[in-house]
């Protein structure tokens, strides 16, 4: 259990009708017992748990009522943090909720850094740090494909899997263990042949784990998109075309705040984030306005180029400079202004400049094509290997790079096994592998590494 | 009680720890029901009350689980809107809010329209009208004495007032009402002189409370005002160094949004509005660039002018065009760069001009002067009435209509009264009066009236 008593804003803030501030710690109820002025229950800081109580935020050395609240009181080690938390429901205004605050700054809790409430339920052993991370993809999703991968990995789906494959690694290290124990024995063949078969199983199994893993870092980060092509060409009328959809769904919500989404357009589930789309968007001619090398960099972090063409005017000199920008990444090739019936760009021309993924004819304008171009899409980031986002348990480079470590170790061993190097040394490798899987759920993590994992969090959370 | 069950999202969409949805009607409990599955407390639908409890929200038609949440029930008649309400605690995110929300609206529950918490709450008797209207002025409150105002007037304290005026007037027309009931008996003039001193003491209380209405709107709508002067003559520097401390401020509470306060400056607990900061901010020339007619527009809607002039070039041509403009306006006159050490600027022949509110010699630089700004503007603005807003109960514009209507009608009444008119007259003017009072407390308001105000509430409220 943590000393001190932390707090802070839990809700966005902005225009809204509730918002909450919440605090956990060892002082948390005393606190709230100093603040609070309960309607009835008035005795509810005693044993009340997992109860809502109506009445008053007044400041108790001048008397002065801040806020009518409900105030929650969760007794660790039933609650988020594992720690007692008071949550209170204040007005959802800035002023109301500013004040309350600093009163329960002023009673002696500590402001909470980013994270410090997952961080602390992660700490007290609630969650493990896999789970713990998923929570800010929870919030940070931008599809619903988005939001399931990270559920699955807050109900510990992943964590699941990691144990089993850590159970596996210590059923194998057992074995050697008994090697090491007794060296006199002579090694029957058979066994280190089903060793390394087991070995084998479980480089499949993360293997398979891992193949889904670039996919679930799209579904999670989003893929990074660039729009490019010639003054004119018909850059806005795409995105504009691509977003409107997107906008209909989005204020079906009211009091959606546009700039939360503005950059990132849901392609079937897939969240494609358009790069610095306030600059690009505006700017006519990327490379006149941003330079050669301001230009090169954007584009080295897109994970997709979508190059737009005009099929009225065919390949000119200016399309020319663009694709030599390009050329080397992923591209997909829009032909626009197809409704104009003018077709002056041969494909087979095209060809001989870069390979392109793929070549669509489209027209912004008129709306043509775009289905194809969102299906399209979708079929890049997949690459026929996924089909269910469902399946996707790793989405964070962070749990990749375990992984990927965790079977080269593995690999290690299993060539160990069959070249007889000595046990030690295989043991050696598998608990390489095993301690390499501890990291996903932060068994045996640094300080460092978690503290830098939570700071990435909101505040409040 | 309304026969449907209505739901909204409750907190600022954004990036937040916790995102609320809520629930409200007959059918919120079992709609809850459906779609919630509890860890432990499997019947909490049956009885439970200010309960919270943990679970997960499934689709019951996938078994898909949604999220994660805690689920808070409050039954009616003791509930924010005196009907049975849920409300959810969902991870913060867009996505997952949605995703719940849009399951809840397919079990049934209708998207609230905006503030039908609030209508509910009044419809049902749990808040009058004045309290529920506070509830907007409290989330939109923009200072600490905004939101004190709004939490006087939630707590009752404006109806209470009504409540006690209202009283009296009906003594009056008991006293009337005799008369009328028995108008053989001769009027004895005492109890005329005695009934219009009554009058009058209403009218005073009345006219103390609508004193202070001006300066609660104020505090409530803020100072709409409006930063005028020659191009470089320190405008953005005005403005900077007056937002500067505002700043620091705010970023004492990481994650509040810039944009929601951006163009509102606390002035000692006055909120001051800079009317349409984008344009005029970056316009170095007002007249030029947005013609004469546009910048007369906005200087009308201005309660109060800030005129920047230069010292170090004493009034110019330029300058004159600018004073033509504002010169029927409430002005403050702002010597500007006396830091430089050089006053060309005569006050004398400055008053020739126009008669300014005040005249400041300040260093926006060197943010000299600041200070004397800020009283200068608290005293223009509470022009020696109001010294403590703990004691305004009046701040909206509906309500001070009301007001002065209730006692017009009672001065109609003193003077019949006095001039011995028919008491079935005086009891006509009494009558009003109590009206327009209840007008406030919404008794005998129109729901024409009641759908135009709450619709002025955010959604979720």
């Amino acid at each position: 259990m943590l000393e001190d008593t932390i707090v802070a804003i839990a809700t966005p803030l902005g225009e809204g009708s509730i918002g909450v501030i919440r605090m956990s710690g060892p002082e948390a109820i005393n606190i709230g017992q100093r603040v609070f002025r309960a309607k009835k229950n008035k005795d509810w800081y005693i044993k009340d748990n997992y109860k809502i109580i109506y009445g008053h935020i007044v400041d108790p050395q001048t008397n002065e009522v801040l806020d009518e609240v409900l105030l929650s009181v969760m007794r660790g080690p039933r609650s988020f943090t594992a720690e007692d938390v008071v949550e209170i429901s204040c007005h959802g205004g800035i002023v109301p909720l500013k004040r309350v605050l600093e009163l329960l700054l002023r009673m002696g809790a500590r402001l909470a850094e980013a994270g410090e409430f997952s961080k602390r339920a992660f700490i007290n052993g609630r969650l493990d740090l896999s789970q713990a991370e998923s929570i800010i993809d929870l919030i940070r999703a931008k599809t619903t494909d988005g939001a399931k991968i990270a559920l699955n990995q807050l109900q510990g789906r992943l964590s699941e899997q990691v144990h089993v494959l850590q159970n596996d690694i210590l059923g194998l290290l057992a074995q050697i263990e008994a090697i090491i124990d007794f060296p006199e024995d002579d090694l029957p063949e058979q066994t280190l042949d089903q060793m390394s078969l087991a070995c084998q199983r479980l480089i499949d199994t993360i293997n398979r784990l891992l193949e889904q893993a670039d996919t679930g870092k799209i579904y999670r980060e989003g893929l990074k998109t660039v729009i490019v092509g010639k003054p004119n060409v018909g850059k806005s009328s795409l995105l504009n075309a691509l977003l409107r959809e997107q906008r209909a769904i989005v204020t079906d919500i009211p009091g959606t705040t546009r700039d939360v989404i503005e950059e990132v357009i849901n392609i079937k589930g897939v969240p494609l984030k358009i790069i610095d789309t306030a600059g690009l968007r505006e700017t006519q001619d990327l490379v006149e306005k941003l330079g050669v090398e301001r230009s090169r960099q954007l584009l080295n972090q897109a994970d997709l180029v979508l190059l737009v063409l005009d099929a009225s005017t065919g390949i000119t000199k200016e399309d020319l400079e663009v694709i030599k920008l390009i050329k080397d990444k992923r591209v997909l090739v829009l032909i626009n202004k197809i409704d104009l019936n003018v077709h002056h760009i041969d494909t087979t021309e095209l060809k001989q400049y870069f390979n392109a993924s793929a070549i669509l004819e489209i027209s912004a304008q008129q709306e043509i094509g775009l289905e194809q171009l969102e299906q399209t899409i979708l079929e890049l980031v997949l690459a026929g290997k996924v089909t269910n986002s469902e399946n996707i348990l790793v989405s964070n480079s962070r749990h990749k790079y375990a992984l990927e470590q965790a079977r080269n170790h593995l690999m290690e061993a299993q060539q160990g096994m069959k070249s007889y190097i000595p046990a030690d040394l295989v043991a050696i490798d598998l608990k390489s592998s095993w301690e390499f899987l501890g990291d996903i759920t932060g068994k045996n993590v640094s300080e460092d590494l978690i503290d830098r994992i939570f700071a990435d969090f909101c505040i409040g959370k």
